[in-house]
């Protein structure tokens, strides 16, 4: 088998087979096929796709690339939420103990933020002492402990991922669905898990921003899930502007918190919920979506999930008292309010440029290897369909100095609108896939 | 300007601009862009496409990665011959003497073999003693004194050309309308000529299997050298069998020598004169294509052709008296004949397997540095159209030793049919693009 004959057979429109797709991730991973032939198929896969069969080789051959985790010895049905990311979306921080709480073990790996999109390890990471670096044996313990263990990938899980990511993003090969499909599926699969719920992002400061490819996307991983035996399902959930009222690692742990205390924004508090309610269907502790749901909020009244969340933090070497105290939390001294240069409504507020803003002041990274700052960000003080007057503010920067924050400004002041109309806000949960 | 962005641009289906064809060459030349980015465009650019403009703004880049070499002190107008490439397509070696007896000055820059076609290079090479690697300045020299110099592409000209072949040899993205025109017309454009007579080869043996992609890639190569100012026209000729009756180097020079003596295959014969005759109207040597064949049928009658290739053999260095001698040209001792083994007509020979077979016999090369043995090859002594009796010879075999005759034989078995109707053999030219 040569590989210019693959690349070849696919960039000609045909289908490839599986120990063709598998020879690639083979090379791949062995780092024996050149760089340079590995994104010329790459970027053939991206023009000419890949149907749902080749899709589903491509994940397995990436799951094989690396060890499978046997989460058998752990009792029940564990299931993982994963989200394609977006601005101000710290539902995992509200799901893992509310799920864990009621009874579901909750084995979750994250990511960290790339781009406008944050990530979950850099927010665990922002609570003092936290350790997301957990080894696979300390993951086992914490699960039995504590119920929920939320770590990151290891090297051991996909490494081919890890290879084709690198490459993807500097050979404009990223906005394929087949590729992201198997880059997400193949680190879900080896994870171990048994269920698994998606939220796919749509909109400005989504992956996708059409709600169109959002349902193709979704449709593309639940099938994969289920086709390998993770059952998998996934919502569709708008991402126009930020999720909730924090942007930035600390600012979202708080927040977090808030929610599971029982206060927060509606949004975030639907979304957390809905999430976190077929979690537990998934994971026969209900065995209806709305029993499942009364669960949920008897979990967060009770403060059950409040007090598993500590329990985590604990398990994981973090400060379990930043739950009482959030004056333990890294914070920025400085803020600057943006405030509204008329009455009316907030028309809209564009996420990706929230996000870029918060980006900009230290608190996510462009390029994978930059450090965060976990104390800066961005609170959102209005939302889009809100009411305001003149001088009420919008946006509140936490920052460190006034170079980045006049840089921040620049994108801030663009990202949102006050027009006279009562805009259409669309609702944040638009449809499903299962 | 950001490499990923101009490769994402063109993966949309959008066009380049002359800047970013621009960074990209230069990139390319200068070995700053990395490979694995080089490759991702190439393909976006072999599935997408390039406009007419694009291809001419690449081809522009790729001269000027480059000398453009100032042949202004050579009095007439410099023209020069480029084939797409076939098999047993020796014509360089007639009318590149035609031409020059008939006062036209050639400085010609040609190539080696690849795969299963034969290169310039490779035949003039089997002539003891002929250097190819003729400096700029002697090349002046020779065309001076000969009116003619065959030589090998200098590495001042267009470099960005050898480093992207190197690239799309191995990553799928060679056979682009786009990229083989540019590749092709930027080293002509750089060689200082004035005018380009193009042999663009069709069928199983040519690199376009379809005389529509011909066609295609003829109107491309013309429409570029036209608008760089280097007059250009095509013919497009047939390559379904080998062209002549050799194939391989030395046998492909005695061949050659035989048509400059006036006998020969009638195929090769007409192609030659076609192609001398339009070099000759070109070069304002003759008014029309008629008065043109006329003189380039009169250089073979008088033996001027002939006389002026021993004079460019010693010129560069090689032994005049093969000319009269074929003994002192490379041979192999062994010879294996194919015989019909029915009577009836040869109703194909495929040019692609006998130069495969030839390949096989170590006349060609898989691999830019492999060597070749200048004195194997195949004789046909049947053209399709012929009839033949069983026990005719079909093919005649020069090879080394058994272990590659019989790996050759394999494929020689396969190359012709004999069937009871006469075929239908289209003629050799084709059609013509100016």
């Amino acid at each position: 088998m040569r590989a210019v004959d693959i690349i070849m057979k696919k960039r000609d429109g045909s289908a490839l087979s599986r120990s063709e797709i598998g020879f690639f991730i083979s090379g791949v991973t062995a780092g024996t096929l050149p760089d340079y032939q590995v994104s010329a198929l790459l970027m053939a896969i991206l023009i000419c796709g890949m149907s749902t069969e080749e899709t589903a080789w491509l994940t397995e051959a990436m799951v094989d690339s690396g060890i499978r985790v046997d989460l058998d010895d752990i009792d029940g049905i564990k299931v993982d939420k994963h989200s394609t990311g977006g601005v101000g979306d710290k539902t995992s921080l509200v799901l893992a103990p509310l799920a864990a709480a009621c009874g579901v073990p909750v084995p979750m790996m994250s990511g960290r933020g790339l781009g406008h999109t944050g990530g979950t390890l850099d927010k665990l990471e922002s609570i003092p002492g936290f350790r997301v670096n957990l080894s696979l044996e300390e993951m086992r313990t914490a699960l039995a402990a504590v119920g929920c263990a939320m770590i990151g990938q290891t090297a051991q899980i996909a490494p081919a991922d890890k290879k084709l990511y690198a490459l993807r993003d500097v050979t404009g090969t990223v906005e394929s669905i087949p590729l992201i499909s198997a880059s997400i599926m193949s680190k879900k699969i080896a994870e171990g898990i048994d269920a698994l719920v998606l939220d796919v992002k749509t909109g400005n400061g989504a992956f996708m921003k059409t709600e169109a490819n959002s349902r193709k996307l979704a449709e593309s991983l639940v099938s994969i899930g289920n086709a390998s035996g993770v059952k998998t399902e996934a919502l569709i959930t708008a991402m126009d502007a930020p999720l909730g009222r924090a942007v930035g690692n600390a600012l979202e742990v708080i927040e977090s918190i808030d929610i599971l205390k029982g206060q927060g924004s509606p949004d975030l508090v639907d979304v957390s919920v809905e999430l976190t309610a077929r979690m537990l269907v998934m994971g026969k502790i209900a065995d209806s979506r709305p029993s499942a749901e009364r669960l949920v909020r008897g979990a967060i009244a009770s403060g059950a999930g409040l007090e598993r969340f500590r329990r985590i933090i604990e398990m994981q070497g973090g400060d379990p008292h930043i739950v009482d105290d959030y004056r333990r939390l890294p914070s920025a001294a400085e803020r600057h309010l943006l405030r509204a240069d008329a009455t009316g409504y907030l028309t809209h507020l564009d996420a990706e440029l929230v996000g870029r803003a918060s980006v900009v002041l230290g608190a996510g990274r462009d390029r994978v290897e930059d450090p965060v700052d976990h104390a800066v960000g961005i609170m959102v003080m209005a939302k889009p369909g809100d009411q305001v007057c003149a001088g009420d503010a919008i946006l509140e920067l936490h920052y460190r100095d006034t170079a980045t924050r006049d840089r921040a400004l620049e994108l801030a002041h663009r990202s949102f609108a006050i027009g006279e109309q009562r805009p259409a806000v669309r609702p944040v949960i638009l449809g499903e896939v299962h």
